[in-house]
């Protein structure tokens, strides 16, 4: 593991590569209605591409021996092996849909994992101007300011975020529907925010309280934001109750009060 | 119906006392942590009910010949019947559960009816400051910029806004996931934001395309938001087809080219 001084040096490289391209993400994010009859999806494509890069370059100028993971080059070039090197893993634009309609959950998410363990992230909604950080074993802060996950001890009391998922084949629609019914019998309620990391960070900062996610995008989508839950004091696991893999698209974060009713509740909907 | 100046003298009352409720709301989000092992129900009702007070004691010193219809009232005293009166309705807190668990989506909802019409809305979030304004025939605005619906045409390109409900029985909890999967497999992709006036404005603005909520609190939720949905080209209906009535609990809004889509994809889960 590389030492504190080079791991602060590093959140501060990934900070500025995020305000950065949230720059970029907040013009197009009050643009959006404008050109969107022109084509959304170059309008998101662009936006993507643009942040990418600009991430990427700021990070490889400083670190050029460093390897690199994103959804968009993954996109053009297929996916990248995970190694022990440190590895930038970067989701530049999380939230595209709400990107597109012009809600508020839109983020960057930037993860750096050494020996294949995420050890410093960074995630940041430039619309409400929400940074959220942490580095492996030196906490997580919001704004600068130390963040830490709810003390729920019962589901009953309890919020829950998830998400419909992009499937839409009636097989996956029902399988989604029955979860949410059988978890709206044991929870408070229920939140969809459109934000894989946002979520994450949601359950680090203890507005939320237990969340999972199948079917989503890469790793990218949970690499910032499973350091900065885990240093929040949560825990990060497969919502299935297999080893957490970053690169299984699968996700579950809770206080590790929570975790094992979580996945009862899961089991008992499969 | 007033003249155009007294309206503009009941908005600007009407967001004078928006942004007072709105201090006592964001000093409590923010203290919520701390105090919830105390008892968050009391924190809650003390919030609302300060904020309440505060708002009708604003608007009844200015206009004392005014009737008030509020949530907390209505808790102490009973329903209290809207007549052709001009009648003050007030969700001094929407999005409880949210203000308990610091979840961002909490705002003052304040609606004036004349002649049982709504006709001056406001509806401010002071957490990341949005403030909705409407008065009828004058347009709706966010932070005094002009806002309007989305222009989408098709369910299938659509932002869908709802929410879980209240009611954690078997029946009530099948027919909303019913509900749920009938709709997503027609829409882009579905948000549950926890504030129903925020919903609202959600349409109103284009953020989002469609929503509808079912049993929600009362008129508070929606006495404010209706206004704004419709000056800003929006329309606001019963789910099930009904003539929309601000007392029903029952609402659904989106801009006017996809309300009969709707209609119908609620009508096929019943």
């Amino acid at each position: 593991m590389a030492d504190n001084d080079s791991l602060s040096q590093f959140l501060a490289s990934a900070i500025d590569a995020a305000h950065n391209a949230g720059e970029i993400i907040r013009k197009g994010f009050y643009s959006t209605k404008h050109v969107e009859h022109k084509g959304q999806v170059d309008l998101v494509t662009e936006t993507d591409k643009a942040c990418e890069d600009l991430i990427f370059n700021h990070l490889r100028q400083i670190y050029p021996t460093h390897k690199f993971i994103g959804e968009e080059t993954t996109a053009a070039f297929g996916t990248t092996e995970l190694t022990d090197e440190p590895t930038w893993i970067v989701d530049p634009l999380d939230g595209t849909t709400n990107f597109v309609h012009g809600f508020p959950f839109v983020c960057v998410s930037i993860g750096l994992t050494i020996g294949k363990v995420p050890t410093v992230g960074v995630v940041y909604n430039p619309i409400i101007n929400e940074l959220f950080t942490g580095i492996r074993g030196k906490g997580a802060f919001l704004n600068g300011n130390s963040i830490k996950v709810s003390s729920k001890s019962d589901l009953i009391s309890s919020l829950l975020v998830t998400e419909a998922g992009t499937k839409r084949d009636q097989l996956s629609v029902d399988a989604c529907t029955k979860r949410i019914n059988n978890l709206l019998l044991k929870v408070r309620s229920l939140r969809m925010t459109g934000s894989c990391a946002l979520n994450l960070c949601g359950i680090a900062c203890g507005r939320l309280d237990v969340m999972f996610e199948l079917g989503f995008g890469g790793p990218w989508d949970v690499a910032g934001g499973a350091v900065i839950v885990r240093e929040a004091g949560g825990v990060i696991f497969d919502p299935f109750g297999a080893d957490f893999d970053i690169t299984s698209q699968r996700v579950a974060a809770s206080n590790p009060l929570l975790k094992d009713a979580l996945l009862d509740v899961l089991r008992e909907a499969e």
